[in-house]
C-alpha cells in the first residue's frame, strides 16, 4: 500500500527484526514499530499495534523466525523446545485467531523438518517471507476479481476495515478498490464510521487519504439514506468468517447494510479468502457472537486540539451498553463472494465445488 | 420528568425568570440556567442549552412574557414596539423552528388584544404558562395512547431523543415508555447512540436513568442485529416532519431501522403530535434534507476522567465527511403514527381524517 508515496507492508521482516505499521497511532500519527525478538512481537500482537486476521498470521509466522535466529545453542533437540515455547507465547496472544494458529503451525513445520540448527534458520526466514507474501497475493488476486465488477465512475460503499492494514497488504474489501483505482478508473468510497471501534472513520479512511482515493466518511446511520437516494452503486465488505451456506459473519452493521442494500436493489458483495469458510458451520446459526465490553461504546478515543491523545465517557455514568461485536447476514442478501479464486454465488453448491479447488 | 427523584419540566418561568435544564452539559452535569431576561433566554436557544421543537416553542413563549414584564414605560405603543423588537430577536435564533414562530405569534396576538400594559403583562404571564401546559398535556396525550399498544415485558428500540427533554414534558417517542413505566409495565429499552450527535447515549439514555426505567445504549449498527434475534418487539421514534401521505422526516438512521423492522415484521411507530403534519409536503420528496456541518462526525465531546470536557478528533486531518441530519421513511414501511388524537394508519385518508378533527 502506498504510505506518503512509499510502498509499504502491514508488517515485514529484515535481519532478526520484525517492523510493522503501529496501528494504535493511526489515524492520528504513523510510525513503524521495531520489535527486536518474538517476545516484542506476540506483545505486538497483544496490544495490537498490529490487527486483522492475515496481518496478525504474518506476524506470527515472522515471531517464529525470530525465535529460531536468536536461539543461541548447538542440540537440535533444545532447538525444537525454543521454538514450541515461542509458539505457545505467541499462539497466546490473540486465542480466537485460526490465520495466527493456522501461520504458525506452517513455518514450525517446515523449521523443524531440518536437522541441522542452521538449515532450520534459513527455513524459518525463507518459509515467513514466503508465507507473507502468499498472504499479500491472495489479497491483490481478490483485488483483481473484484476489479472486473466495478465500472468507472462508480460510488462504492464500504463498512469497518478489510483493508491493507489488515493483511499484509492489499486487504480484502479494500483491495478490489485499490486495484481500480491503480487501474485508472475514477472511483469514490463512501466509509461508514463503524461504531463502536470507528475502523472505517479511523483505518479506512487513513488508507484511503494515502492512496488518494476520493472518499467521505458517512455515520453508520447515514448509509442508507445514500442507498435510497441512488448514491451508492455497489456495496463491499470483509468477512469473519463464511458459513458453507454463504451466510457471513462481519462487522456489527454489515447486516443492517446488506439488507437496505437488497431492499434498494443494489449489489452487495463479499470480498474474503477462501480460508474464511468455515466447515463446520452449516450456516449462520453455527457462528457463535462475540460481545465485547460495553467501554467501547461508552468512551471515545481521540486527539485535542494539542495532539494530545484523550479518552472521554460520551455517555451517563449509569447507563449501561450492550456491544455485540459481529452480525450473520444471511446468505439471501449478498450478491457474490470474491475470492482469490474468483466470484462466487453464496450458495453451498458453489462453495462446495470452490473448496474443492481449494 | 423525574430527575434526581423530583419533579422537573424542561422549561418553565417563575416571577421573571425563565428557567430551563441546560442541556450543553448533558449527561455529565444536571444544572439548571436561569435566564433573566428576554435577551439571555434568547441566547439559551441559539446556543442550544434548550433545543427540540416543542421545548424551543414554550421557551420561546416565556421569552415574549419576559419582554412584557421587563417593560418599564406607560405607552402602549411604545410597549408593542418593544414586544415586536423581542419578537424579532426571539424569532432569530433558530430560523426553521416552526413551534417558535408559533408560540410566539400566540402570545403575542394574545397580548396586544390589551390596551392597558397591565392587563397585557397579566395575559403573557398567563398565556405564556397555558402555552407550556398544554404542549406538555399534547406529549402526556400521545403517552396515553402509545402506552395501550406497549404490552407488559416488551423490548423497545427508540432512535434519537424524542424525550421530554426535547419538549415541555413526557416527549414524544418516550412518552409512550414513560407511561407504560408509570402504569408499572415492565419495560426494557434499547437506545440507538443516534450518531454523529449521539443525542441517544446521551440525552436518552440521562432520561431513562433519572425515570429509572431498564435500558441499555447499543450502536446504531447494532440495532439489526438485536431486531433478527427477537430481541426487540416494538420500535418508537419521533418525527421532525410527516407528508401528507404518511412518509415520515426524521433523524438520520429512521429509514434504516424501519427497513430492518420490516423485514422481521416488527411493529414500528412514530410518535408525533398533529402539528408535526405539513399540509405542504404531499410526500417525503417534498421535505428538504438539512446537510450539517460534518465536524459532527470528526470529532467528539465528553469528559476525561477529570470530568473536564474535552472535544476530539477521531478520523485522519485529510478525511472529509458527509452529514446528512434526516432521513425520509417511506409510510409502507410504519405501523402506525401515535398523535394526541390516538393512533392512524399512515395513509392519505387517515391523515386527512385526522387534520379535520385537529
Amino acid at each position: 500500500m502506498l504510505i506518503k508515496n512509499k510502498n509499504y507492508r502491514t508488517v515485514w521482516m529484515q535481519d532478526s527484526f520484525v517492523y510493522m505499521i503501529n496501528q494504535q497511532l493511526l489515524p492520528h500519527k504513523f510510525e513503524i514499530y521495531k520489535s527486536k525478538n518474538y517476545i516484542q512481537t506476540a506483545n505486538a500482537i497483544k496490544t495490537m499495534i498490529v490487527r486483522g486476521a492475515p496481518a496478525i498470521g504474518a506476524t506470527g509466522a515472522f515471531g517464529i523466525a525470530q525465535a529460531a535466529l536468536g536461539f543461541k545453542g548447538t542440540n537440535f533437540e533444545d532447538f525444537k523446545e525454543h521454538i514450541e515455547k515461542a509458539e505457545k507465547i505467541l499462539k497466546s496472544t490473540r486465542p480466537t485467531a485460526h490465520d495466527l494458529f493456522y501461520a504458525i503451525d506452517f513455518i514450525k513445520e517446515k523449521i523443524l523438518k531440518n536437522s541441522k540448527i542452521k538449515n532450520a534458520k534459513d527455513d524459518a526466514v525463507k518459509y515467513s517471507n514466503e508465507y507473507a507474501d502468499w498472504s499479500a497475493g491472495l489479497c491483490r488476486n481478490i483485488g483483481e476479481h473484484g476489479n472486473r465488477l466495478i465500472k468507472n465512475n462508480q460510488n462504492i460503499l464500504t463498512h469497518c476495515n478489510a483493508g491493507a492494514l489488515a493483511c499484509v497488504d492489499f486487504g480484502t474489501a479494500l483491495s478490489p478498490i485499490r486495484i481500480a483505482h491503480y487501474s485508472k478508473k475514477n472511483v469514490f468510497v463512501y466509509v461508514d464510521e463503524t461504531r463502536p471501534r470507528n475502523q472505517g472513520s479511523s483505518l479506512t479512511a487513513w488508507e484511503l487519504t494515502q492512496e488518494k482515493i476520493n472518499h467521505s466518511i458517512i455515520a453508520d446511520n447515514a448509509a442508507g439514506f445514500f442507498m435510497k437516494s441512488k448514491k451508492i452503486d455497489f456495496v463491499i465488505v470483509g468477512a469473519d468468517r463464511i458459513a458453507m451456506n454463504g451466510d457471513v459473519a462481519n462487522k456489527i452493521g454489515t447486516y443492517s447494510k446488506a439488507v437496505i442494500a437488497k431492499e434498494n436493489s443494489i449489489p452487495f458483495y463479499v470480498a474474503a479468502p477462501l480460508s474464511t469458510f468455515d466447515i463446520d458451520a452449516k450456516s449462520g446459526n453455527d457462528i457463535p457472537i462475540e460481545e465485547r465490553h460495553e467501554d467501547e461504546l461508552l468512551y471515545m478515543h481521540g486527539i485535542d486540539e494539542n495532539k494530545i491523545m484523550r479518552k472521554i465517557r460520551i455517555a451517563p455514568q449509569e447507563s449501561p451498553a450492550k456491544n455485540p461485536a459481529f452480525d450473520v447476514t444471511p446468505a439471501k442478501y449478498i450478491t457474490g463472494i470474491i475470492t482469490e479464486k474468483g466470484v462466487m454465488k453464496p450458495t453451498k453448491e458453489e462453495i462446495e465445488r470452490f473448496a474443492a479447488n481449494k
